[in-house]
């Protein structure tokens, strides 16, 4: 897809930023993140330069760690390897940025970090035509972070397994992505976005006392839709909603707004032109 | 604890069976192993330079494979990795070995493998005096595997984070262990073990269609215990039937069973005989 080539920088206490090759394995077979999927991650945009939403990107990453008892991570370290990764990496037009922490090697109780930029595929298509999406049940009941916040959810972490496979399980459905739900009937997330319903002059998203990560994106959105004078709504959403809102999203980093034009097979109709003013402001974000 | 070293060597469909440093790097930061916690693993108890139960691990390794959609592992390359890594590794009392298959570095679809050997910890206190235990939810039905397989319950995976942070809970609650209970009121497995309830002549364990990984040392404990004229079940366990039962062990590989002396704060008895003779026999398995 592209020529350009990735920029990793590790991030530690003992050595600060320090850029490696990235082509290059750096993680050990004994690190947590890997044989415990025992750390946590943030995906940034990058566009014109300027990466998207970071600081509300690393509060949620420090949110993280502390739902997974991690020490917080050292922001002004990886904000650092942030603006780093982005002056190294060829100047292209969308990038996207990952940082991790893991609990590091097991028994050496410090952390492993870093931050890596590679460019960012092309999702002009699902940005304007849309994607199709299946709901999928996550099992859990919608107030489960509430009462066994040791499932973890609403943290983003690197056990991705499951999200992974019901990506898999949509592909199987003939669909793009899915929606979770809760076992109890409520609309949640999705693997890698939140989702975003429209009612009239009304967004509406998932609360996020749900287990569901607070999207960075999504907050852009609800920001646009103010500007707009629309209002927005942070709300418990029966499953039946989705079916009658006037039209849907699944928002996140990188990707964007995509509007939602088939659900559990069902054909919906996307507002183009709606849809088009949203990822500009989206895509314009210079902070 | 140790100080011999331990022993990894790396697997692959181009290469074999390959003996690396194991203290350095191996893993790429875009590896889908680390990154999504995106594979598979087992742990395998080697007692006299034996791998206890090799080919029931294996055939789970394959079973977890196909749960998560990924291509079968070459088990001759990591049978020939296993019997390597023991060969290369001092001669110790009691090992643990590793074996790993994740879905490789993202884009690459070529599966990254290792087997990784180590000098087991001391669990003699343990085996003997017992462990202290807590139920928690794990916050799925115990029939979510039947009707929703995305949710890759009964398969051993690198996302593991849940896992974890269940065995920070318990310690919380100044306990060394759990069992997941289900949503809807019965008993599963511990994060890394499988639950046995004594009742009168009659060892149960829940039965594996709940989501439950099958025990490779269950299986053996229940060997042991029909070798002595007990009866053995495979059944649905209500979470009352843990305070009802005449004893109580978590068993798994490596730290093999140990008995609860405590579940959910209240102190239990421990069948000290019994288990003795339990230990010794899993401790003699030379196969």
């Amino acid at each position: 897809m592209s020529s350009s080539r990735p920029v990793l920088f590790l991030v530690s206490a003992d050595s600060g930023c320090v850029r490696v090759d990235a082509e290059a394995p750096h993680v050990s077979v004994m690190d947590l993140g890997v044989t415990r999927g025992d750390g946590i991650f943030e995906t940034i945009s990058v566009c014109g330069g300027r990466a998207q939403a970071l600081e509300p990107h690393l509060d949620r990453f420090v949110r993280s760690a502390r739902l997974l008892d991690l020490p917080d991570p050292d922001l002004d370290l990886y904000r650092q390897a942030v603006f780093a990764a982005i002056d190294a990496h060829d100047d292209v037009a969308e990038l996207y940025i990952k940082t991790v922490m893991t609990r590091g090697v097991e028994g050496a109780g410090v952390p492993t970090g870093w931050v890596y930029a590679a460019e960012a595929a092309d999702f002009a298509g699902a940005r304007t035509e849309g994607i199709r999406v299946v709901t999928l049940d996550r099992g859990l009941r919608h107030d489960v972070a509430q009462t066994s916040p040791w499932l973890l959810q609403g943290a983003k972490t690197l056990s991705y397994a499951v999200n992974r496979a019901a990506l898999r399980e949509a592909e199987r459905r003939d669909a793009d992505d899915v929606i979770f739900t809760s076992s109890d009937g409520f609309v949640l997330e999705g693997p890698t976005s939140n989702v975003i319903l429209r009612r009239g002059d009304t967004l509406v998203t998932p609360r996020t006392d749900q287990g569901i990560l607070p999207g960075t994106t999504q907050a852009s959105v609800f920001e646009f839709a103010q500007a707009k004078g629309m209002k927005t709504e942070y709300a418990v959403v029966p499953i039946a909603e989705l079916s009658s809102a006037d039209a849907l999203w699944l928002v996140s980093s990188v990707r964007q707004a995509v509007p939602i034009n088939r659900l559990d097979g069902v054909e919906r109709s996307i507002d183009v032109e709606f849809t088009a003013r949203m990822t500009a402001y989206l895509l314009g974000r210079r902070d």
